[in-house]
């Protein structure tokens, strides 16, 4: 029996019907990842299959170097055919991890090939791949098209020009669309000197002078602006933790100056220049009734020796903890509230322990005001979380202190062209959980509902929610 | 097949048999609850089934709001049968929330209605309803009754006149009892205005002037007696977190005194007296036998519009976390120790996170001493824990760390009259919990003890642990 | 049916098979544990069941606390047939613990009796164990013999003299090495009168003046030298938790000179002296290729009653939490990994809530340059966690976030002869929980693969490992 079948992750019969009838039909709103435009807009062939899988994946060479692979093969100037064969045994390695199941959705979904790789087979596997790469079918765009994808979001600096995004934008070939996401993670830059030239950039770019807090507003919301022209809905935030601490505006106007002048602030004083920030972009968003993401909690670049060596995002990062997230995370969207500056939010938490914290916050703060139904959101199983274990523990805090029924669903959060195969794996994660309620009797078997909220949580949700 | 049957939460065999020989016919110690003395006794006929459903529940709020219903429908100004019905449409997006299970729980046990509500039979259902209401048997008192309840435990304050607890004790139809809980979160007050107005008032009702600790001391205890009197075994105390800060007694005696003296104390020196007060008062439920409860870890009233909007209590609320749980509750439980102050006593922790450290911390100060088994109990799984993930978490912690044996089981903690059935869902998961680990061969099939554990838990330990 | 059998703990046929004709047959590598040179040595009858299984067993003394049972039946002047009969009524209680498990696990491997314990039978069992504790295979050497060990790891003071490590050694009767490991926790203690004799009592040993830190660094290298002649391989630390304040060395050297002094140092300071001796000797093990433990987390000694009336571990400890664990463990890793101080590690982490933090971290340190896989390893669950579900989520956190393969498995960490039957218990639950993943589909049903998965962590994965 092939390994990846209807079955994969489903084990109770309600489950399997709703993943055959309804989840695996749904098209995609990859409403979150890390592609590049220019790549996609440029829709060249890849080289082989180390290039398209292991050039730039973090989590599998974190795998290698677990299983004691030398950094040579892994980043180094080995050949690529000795990277995929060190690869190849560590898939071998990976029997519980989530990554054995990525691997070979991939290897079926995109190059039907229902080989398990391994230590025997890696050249069989690596010839196969390497020679249906050059494939049209193969390229970017088609990839893309052929996982049923309807609407893709980037994710950008405010400074970005979109060039290619307004390239794909009138490009009326493609069957779906890519949209920017605004992340201005930049203006949160403890550093003032790297801090003070985004500022002088996004001068420049806007054509204001930046000396003051209101200035920069101004500018940013200009860059907002532009954003929303290309098609941005969305805008996405990556601080280290939930931390606010108000302040009267006067004060934040005099830290902001401050910083401009290149002084390092106190962590207090950073702190309530972010907060201030943070609740100004907030009121821009609602304005214009996008949707903001934070993701919270990454711990980044742990290992300084090997940032060194090959820079950040290259696999040492880890799951965060802090002090007193419930009462920082209220107070947050409290002020927001209180501002009439909480757009529509999700917020996604990379340390599962805080699950049922961030679904009984997220509770605090929903209402009828946005037009949509859960304004605040409890995103989906992140990282670390997007398991097996990650995502039912996501899905289960959400639907005992919320509405899974509303849920807005996957996302990939990728870098990779061929990793939409995660909507499936998480939608057989979800049929699998609302199956087994209904094998169990915790939940009625009536189909009508059963399918309104799979086809909610694979697709519908996001189409209302986002409103691309 | 009915959606609530016998097998409803329960998926093996051996939890079956348990649950229908067993769990099902044992009566109910409501130890724990937040019912009206007053309603109780005068025993009034309920308008409608909106004015026994949603007048008073956060809960169902909390889902509407999430669901994207106006608040005009929730709290405001909309007619009774508007406001069923958009709870109506909720319920069917509740699937996979404990609200869906509670719903059809009463319809069935209190309404004998088996109809899963929705957005297509909402009236049919609310007029069955509303008509059943106006049956006696859906009077307060028969409701209690038909519940099969002995003994409830309302919660009040120290300053309550208690006048309905003694009209109801004297009543001699009445087939249960109802006593008070003296809860005196008030003492714990920060504000020094609504604090010194408490002390004011127990000094009026005590008849004795109150301007040093020790006269507090005294007149708290006579309280204390007055509330034995009318038959109450039981404190509680809600804090938002668990904090012992030692002193000497004549720095207590004078953070007393500023504070009587309008002062507001640092955040250490509140901390300082809180612990001082709490250890007082332990001492005295000690003397009297008294069990303690601590219901920590709620941190309330998070959205500042709604609250000035609505009041408190109105499902704005969430689970906190704290730092240095593990430290601050095991100095607690030891400072009470030492100073022979800690009475039989029962935490329940509102993070599930902390179940394991709270496990174990309770087995520190197991004993003999108080005459019961396991005086120092791990609590049930609390308000947002009252779901099938919420308390198997805390009966596993339990099982694990302590004698699930000698658990005093469940309570509602409920303002509602039909929540009763709250008992019955977690006989269920207990069964089914424990009919699990028959059924896997963990534990052996020996009826005896299964029947004793289920029965124990459901009710003896009860009886035994609080001596009503 | 006996209660313990081949199927016990395990309830899909994958498992069983992977059970019974792989993992049953490993043999033991105890690479942690607190049993005593001296008793093994020596080898000794047991007078009775109550002296092996109570006198010492701080796990039992709990649950009998929790049990009602008075001190006098527990640590006190009863005699060992009251208390053995007082253990066996509490086991009776003990359905869903696991020491119903771990008794009869002893009672079926060692004594070849299949009654399940209780108030009926105890003293017919307690009869049979203290008639079969007189033959020479109740003997220690026989106990370990026929438990199938290979290697015992004790635990020991840098100041102990291994003097029955070295007869041991010299035993060639022997079926298992018994070797030492350096457990240093002294050279931590707050206290500067008890730390000072430390240094003293090193200074007389290992005849060298100690008034500078780099005089104890000399000192402590010759005993790591001592210890490494005498077979030692690994060492052991026990912080309460993890805390890493970088310094300057001439501050560091000032600090240790200070505390040599007799002075206090403040917390701080003490965290910074401890951070550079931690350092220090980790510096020292990785150049001898030793494996460094760290076991976290424990609260100790809570009860300041019962530590006066019987001193420290009877039974008072509990798990901990602690602020911003994330990054005091990534930046102490990384310290190591600067300074190239980072040895082969193994992390005990004993609150199970940090479990995906410590199993994330742990991946940013992997490397090849050990010669090892995975040489930073998350150990496995600890203590309170030595329980189904503390082992299932080790497990899974190590599945999800490294490589499951690699895992160097379980050691007793006992002070008890009888304890190797914990190895068998997490044979059955791994085999159990990767049995699981292939029943539902979740890995392919490839022999080869899982035959080295569980051969690995029952065994091979340590010996290669430690290579003792």
């Amino acid at each position: 029996m092939r390994f990846i079948n209807d079955r994969f992750m489903i084990t109770n019969e309600p489950g399997l019907e709703l993943y055959q009838q309804v989840a695996k039909h749904q098209p995609i709103i990859d409403y979150h990842c890390h592609l590049d435009a220019k790549e996609i807009y440029e829709n060249k062939t890849f080289d082989n299959i180390t290039q398209l899988w292991l050039a730039g994946d973090h989590y599998k060479w974190r795998a290698m170097r677990a299983n004691g692979v030398s950094e040579a093969l892994i980043t180094g100037d080995a050949s690529d055919e000795e990277k995929f064969q060190a690869w190849a045994q560590t898939v071998e390695s990976c029997f519980g991890n989530p990554l054995y199941h990525w691997t070979h959705l991939e290897l079926n979904f995109y190059f039907a090939c229902d080989k398990m790789l391994d230590s025997h087979n890696w050249r069989e596997v690596m010839e196969t791949c390497n020679r249906r790469l050059q494939e049209d079918e193969f390229k970017p765009q088609a990839l893309i098209s052929r996982s049923g994808v309807e609407v893709i979001c980037t994710t950008d600096s405010p400074l970005d020009s979109l060039h290619y995004h307004r390239l794909l934008a009138n490009d009326n070939t493609l069957t779906f669309r890519v949209l920017p996401t605004f992340r201005p993670d930049e203006m949160f830059d403890e550093n003032p000197a790297t801090w003070s030239a985004f500022i002088a950039k996004l001068a420049e770019l806007t054509d204001k002078q930046i000396s003051s807090l209101d200035d920069f507003e101004a500018a940013i919301a200009r860059r907002i602006d532009f954003f929303h022209e290309v098609g941005c809905r969305i805008s996405d935030h990556g601080p280290l933790d939930i931390n606010y601490v108000p302040a009267e505006k006067a004060q934040v106007a005099s830290l902001f100056a401050n910083k401009l002048n290149g002084d390092t602030l106190s962590v207090n004083d950073h702190a309530i220049l972010s907060s201030a920030m943070f609740i100004l972009l907030a009121k821009q968003y609602k304005k214009r009734r996008w949707a903001m993401q934070i993701h919270f909690g990454a711990i980044r670049n742990n290992n300084s020796k090997m940032r060194e060596a090959l820079g950040i995002n290259t696999g040492f990062d880890s799951i965060n903890d802090q002090v007193n997230l419930a009462s920082s995370l209220n107070r947050l969207l409290d002020a927001m509230a209180q501002q009439n500056a909480l757009p529509k939010t999700i917020l996604y938490n990379l340390n599962p322990i805080y699950n049922d914290i961030v679904a009984t916050t997220v509770a605090n703060f929903q209402s009828a005001d946005e037009g949509v139904k859960s304004p605040i959101q409890f995103g989906s199983g992140w990282w670390f979380n997007d398991t097996r274990r990650g995502m039912e523990s996501q899905l289960n805090s959400l639907a005992d202190q919320g509405l899974l029924m509303n849920f807005v669903g996957m996302l990939t959060d990728s870098r990779s062209l061929v990793s939409y195969t995660r909507h499936d794996y998480f939608r057989r994660i979800l049929c699998n959980l609302i199956g087994g309620w209904v094998e169990r009797g915790e939940v009625p078997d009536n189909k009508d509902i059963l399918t309104r909220m799979i086809k909610n949580i694979c697709h519908d949700n996001a189409e209302n929610y986002f409103k691309f």
